[in-house]
């Protein structure tokens, strides 16, 4: 991760993911579009459909980073108590939203939907905030100031992100390169290091395979330099293919 | 979650997981193993591979919960920093564990792998820390206080889990039921938020699903105690019948 690039933060919220109910896909989904925009994803925090405790997340990291994301808590039942947070974090009220009052009611009247208090919960949204439109089921998210609240159900937090996407800045391209390491983590650990430390910009990480049954490290190398990067890949694959001659394996894959 | 149960929190630790790289599958088996044991897990962390952050992540969560898991960053290449972390969090050396290396090297002679420098750093175990066993690879976790330090592969870090539970003490069991309802949440977000301030030994979640055309909400009734939570239910399940009935639907399938 390059110190030049926005940073970010994601609060998941929901006691669905906490008890293992809802298993969440939507860690992977923002990890996945924040390196695509170059934003550096530093913290991502799952937290209880607590107030408090939602408070405390959001504050503890849009202090901190670039962006912050949350999903989760922004439907119409009494769970749902992330824009009850998000106004408390920032110490404005939430009123009904007159823009969000309308496409929904607009959407609800389309489907024969009663428009009743449960609904327009969805259309509290903090003072001061933006809507992120919602394609899918209307009700919109919102920003205030760096933090962006989006729903949990993955299609809808998904469609949030891409139309949240041209207004975030995003950093550096990060390149990486994939070396495939055939022999274990143990036999290349020291001369890797050696090597993290002749290219302190070109960050390697090391990912052993398992389970399996066959013994695969993938090493892969990120930097948003070319030149670099192309030069510690070379130096790395070397040594990758030292080891692999010395426990009589053949060449690695070309990267 | 019940107030009197054990609490927890997980701290994810590893790059891979903030760059989308790796999908975390840790959080949902801690999660349902927490669960199983009736310990309410009312966070989850996800840090990058900085020592500082997982030192300060830690410390946050093991000073305010019963329990710490982390999962990721005990291989033995320079980017795993775990145990150097979590040393730094208790203020204790990092010495080489002697049964730890003995485990590990049996274990490598028996398989002709080489004991190198590389190797032992996975035996560096911080000081007064206890050794958890791990079946898969040997290299083992280890618990300090009350922070269990797990290895990230997913087959290993449920052998982990599996070897630390009869250590560690649950709280009372809790019993849910699931309705199923076939209106949407906001048809019946306000005389279900009536019926939790009935019930608010009984707690209430509502869970949409989306995506497949259908209209399906599950509300999740959970409680330690059988006969609230059977009353709850009577009431919830009369609620939705009511909801059903007005919207020309069948009687919700009996719970």
């Amino acid at each position: 991760m390059s110190e030049a690039n926005p940073t970010a933060a994601l609060v998941v919220i929901g006691d669905e993911i906490l008890s293992g109910r809802t298993k969440d896909v939507n860690i992977g989904a923002v990890a996945e579009f924040c390196t695509d925009l170059a934003i550096d994803l530093m913290e991502v925090r799952v937290v209880a459909d607590i107030e408090d405790d939602i408070v405390a997340a959001v504050n503890a990291v849009r202090a901190r980073y670039t962006y912050v994301f949350t999903t989760g808590g922004i439907g119409p039942t009494h769970d749902d108590i992330t824009a009850d947070a998000i106004a408390k974090a920032f110490g404005v009220a939430l009123p009904i939203h007159p823009e969000a009052a309308a496409m929904m009611s607009a959407r609800w009247k389309e489907r024969g939907i009663e428009v009743n208090e449960a609904r327009l919960r969805m259309a509290r949204i903090p003072e001061g905030a933006a809507l992120i439109v919602n394609p899918v089921s209307a009700a919109p998210g919102f920003r205030i100031s760096n933090v962006h609240v989006m729903a949990g159900v993955p299609v809808i937090m998904r469609a949030m992100l891409e139309s949240i996407a041209p207004t975030l800045k995003g950093g550096r391209k990060v390149l990486s390169i994939t070396i495939k390491c055939r022999v274990g983590e143990g036999s290349i650990g020291t001369p890797l290091a050696a090597l993290q430390a002749q290219y302190p910009d070109v960050k390697m990480g090391s990912y052993p395979r398992m389970g399996d049954g066959t013994v695969m490290t993938e090493l892969v190398l990120r930097s948003s330099d070319e030149a670099r990067l192309a030069a510690a890949a070379k130096a790395v694959f070397a040594m990758v293919a030292a080891a692999h001659a010395a426990a009589g394996l053949p060449e690695p894959e070309p990267y």
